[in-house]
């Protein structure tokens, strides 16, 4: 095992999200509905977690509290690359996170900025990952993470499991 | 109410789907992991169902026999079209049906045709549609399907239901 940035999968996963500039994140709604939204990508910090905006008030805010498992799709059909990442959500208010993970093109989406009381992170602990290289690929890669350990220390490497069909 | 052919919202929600080649089908697994993977995107049918190929041993067939709830997430990042479409989904092994839908461009997934004993559709009645204009807007269009009869009969109409932030 090794840690994520040595890991020559794990580093094409990483390098196709940051090529993306807006995922789908799919939340699960209290009655089973699975419901996505496009979410502004910021790149994976050090331990391969991955941040994003949100307003406190929003429906993913109230849905992740009651069921955190969210999934992020991102497609660059350009390079024809598609990637899975299944995870954790956590809602993060701190606003020192809020400060550090700030940029101004999010503006677009947040106009009072960073100092708005609604303006909160939402943090996703990837458990899972998969990316397809092309859609005529019938290869996928699958990577799992190393658990995040009961000290709720963030998962921190992940190792290759298995390659299988795409249609499989 | 109007038939979503007629429907200048809908209609728009099915040119945005029209135009993405591939997008992310997102399950759950029994564990509710949330779990997606590109899936070659057929038009809608009159009905506005959408169809889609998949092998009978694939893991999807297995979570959406478990948990039908899916949703298809739909990118189109040259002209900012985004649409997330919440529903239901039904494996269909009739031979007419996979006939019907069969396209020779399927062969890079399905090697082997149409007449595999593998090979089977994926249907999925939407319940709820949503799309966005560009990601910088802040506005996003919900369209509300009429749910399905309980004598089975595809949804065929929806009506607006109301437009919130993108935020929010």
């Amino acid at each position: 095992m090794h840690h994520h940035r040595d890991h020559e999968g794990a580093q094409k996963l990483y390098d196709f999200i940051k090529d993306v500039k807006i995922c789908m994140m799919t939340t699960i709604e209290p009655d089973g509905t699975l419901h996505s939204r496009p979410m502004y990508n910021q790149e994976a910090d050090e331990a391969g977690e991955l941040w994003f905006f949100t307003y406190l008030q929003s429906p993913k805010t109230t849905e992740v509290s009651k069921d955190n498992h969210v999934n992020l799709a991102y497609a660059n059909p350009d390079k024809q690359h598609y990637v899975s990442v299944s995870g954790r959500a956590e809602i993060v208010r701190d606003k020192q996170k809020i400060e550090e993970k700030w940029t101004e093109g999010l503006r677009t989406w947040f106009p009072k900025g960073k100092d708005d009381p609604q303006v909160a992170l939402i943090r996703v602990h990837p458990e899972r990952g998969e990316y397809w290289d092309s859609p005529s690929s019938t290869m996928l890669h699958l990577y799992g993470y190393v658990k995040a350990s009961v000290t709720g220390e963030p998962p921190k490497e992940m190792t290759e499991q298995k390659k299988v069909d795409l249609g499989g």
